[in-house]
């Protein structure tokens, strides 16, 4: 076999090639294929507010290719400088409380006010449930054609903790390229909300009128992270029982210990439909961050946030490190068989386990 | 300085021994001293049902002298054989509705019926909120006496993930010792509930009538755990108000998701004062039992309990490992810094130390 053969030119194995296809021009369009963007030119596209340049660095970052990750690691290092220049939101709510529809709304304010607003989501669920995605993205159909607006959905199929990280390393990419509001949205379940909670400035709980906490899924945990609760739909017919609503969500919120932003939670409506109540909501987070900034919440909150990723990944890096040593492999089965069948004891186990790596 | 001053009972510094001290004697003292019960006794007490040397087993492995370690996992390994042949029940419940006068109630009637009761308790707050031992130890005065029963209180001051550990391997020595019902108890704050049902066969909730989950600080989460919500105090003008409350939660526990187990949790009353109530418990506690030993998920859930348990133990010690290692408690400090100042990603750190960690 020549090393022609092995050219990707040769579409069907076992047909030999005509010699007529010239050796020069198949160099050359190998040449063009290989022709790839470079971690300085997707910098200086993104400090250029390049949304494409944006996009294929995202697109770099959630990458699983290993051979991604170096080149992912110098764009983000190269952006560091020019990050952190935003305020960050984080929102949740349940399916059906009209979250896309209030941050088309919400975005479509914010771009009025000459803000730069991009959009991230975390729905590890996606890839499951299916359609999310593409269903936000029409949803959002004036935001996503705004100038000023970005809107970029999660990478589907991906774990929670993946997810978050690739979220967490987009927003500084976001930043760097000249957005100031950024949007993190996530669907109200699970442990998601923890997740973007611990990546935003500040967390908004969107509410709909009627419907108790408990059928509305919300725990009690979510509820204490917010710093508001924005009840939607307050509109039409409506309008009555979401001032009730507030009424009620308000005195729950009393019974919440105090938080260590010096920020009281507050409740208020909104109507994504006919648009009310946003320039209401961007006043109170505009309040918010000069609240936390003059009491040195907002930096401190941010370097505790960095300093609680920085840990994650030692610790998810350390685990990896472990269970995918081959020799731990091969002995973890035996181990958990001895231990499920009550001939040792999980925490000997573990320990056996533990000799055998740090042996190695 | 000879050396009989480096002896024991050389008891002021500085003052000479008078001659007279017969050096057949002090080494007759120093001999009996070092008499320290061995392995083999304390695992051939437990095996003859001896309370004391399951004590002082338990205190064995609740000790954080490294020295103590060895001791403590030959005799759990030699336990083991004679372990996993009893029911485990965990009860939780907020503080107040009666978590202490039920279990005495519980254990004194199992006793009745030729059972073994051990209790054992999760409660790594007792350090912090104090008395909560002593008070749970004069609180079961009649259990406490009972020669059938056994109560062991946790150790104190220690992190949940330490007593959690203790409390499951001092599970594996009651059973040694024949306790066939081994009740863990919880209070009804915080992460010990998830620690408790992992560890556990059968958990019951305890419940007040007339205050709502929310008012009684439940979890949804902790709803959702239990095999049987019971509410307690049922009784003089309290049981109209408990059947109602009964009522109510038997519809909530309809819009839980059905278990793994096939059990459908029930709600019940009982009045742990009046001793009512505790033989219908037992009689479900029984039939939860026989179900999940003929459906097999009995066996399968102790078997997901231990391989948990061997998971969390490796993942604590590796973290461990990593973080009290000098090398990395230097770096940690700079690289912190140096994400706290922007320079790098908190990922870029992360590998910054790993790399670090993996070199040496």
């Amino acid at each position: 076999m020549d090393q022609q053969s092995f050219s990707a030119l040769n579409e069907r194995d076992g047909v030999n090639k005509p010699n007529h296809i010239s050796t020069q021009a198949s160099n050359q369009i190998k040449k063009m294929r290989r022709k790839i963007i470079t971690a300085e030119d997707l910098v200086a596209g993104i400090l250029n507010q390049d949304k494409v340049a944006l996009s294929r660095a995202i697109t770099l970052v959630e990458s699983t290719n290993n051979n991604h990750t170096e080149k992912a690691n110098q764009v983000i290092q190269a952006c560091m400088p020019y990050a952190n220049q935003s305020i960050r939101i984080g929102i949740t709510g349940v399916p059906g409380v009209g979250k896309s529809t209030f941050i088309e709304a919400f975005g479509s304010y914010l771009t009025t006010l000459g803000k730069k607003v991009a959009v991230l989501a975390i729905d590890p669920s996606s890839s499951i449930s299916g359609g999310s995605i593409l269903g936000d993205k029409t949803r959002m159909e004036e935001l996503v054609k705004n100038p000023n607006a970005y809107i970029r959905p999660s990478a589907s199929g991906e774990s929670l903790g993946g997810v978050a990280r690739k979220t967490r390393e987009s927003i500084i990419l976001c930043e760097a390229c000249g957005f100031d509001v950024i949007i993190i949205e996530t669907v109200g379940v699970g442990q998601s909300e923890t997740a973007v909670h611990s990546m935003v400035d500040f967390f908004l709980l969107l509410n709909l009128a009627g419907a108790g906490d408990e059928l509305q899924g919300i725990k009690r945990g979510i509820m204490e992270m917010a710093d508001a609760i924005v009840i939607n739909k307050a509109d039409g017919d409506n309008v009555k029982r979401a001032r009730i609503a507030k009424l009620d969500i308000q005195r729950a919120l009393h019974l919440f210990p105090e938080k260590k932003s010096g920020w009281a939670p507050t409740a208020s409506l909104c109507s994504a439909l006919e648009q009310k109540g946003m320039k209401e909501l961007w006043q109170m987070i505009t309040e918010f961050e000069t609240l936390t900034k003059q009491n040195g919440y907002f930096e401190q909150h941010r370097k505790q946030q960095t300093t609680h990723w920085m840990l994650e990944t030692i610790n998810e890096q350390l685990k990896n490190n472990f269970y995918d040593n081959p020799t731990i492999q091969a002995e973890l089965e035996k181990q958990k068989n001895s231990v499920n069948n009550n001939e040792i004891s999980p925490f000997k186990a573990a320990q056996n386990l533990l000799d055998l790596y740090f042996k190695a």
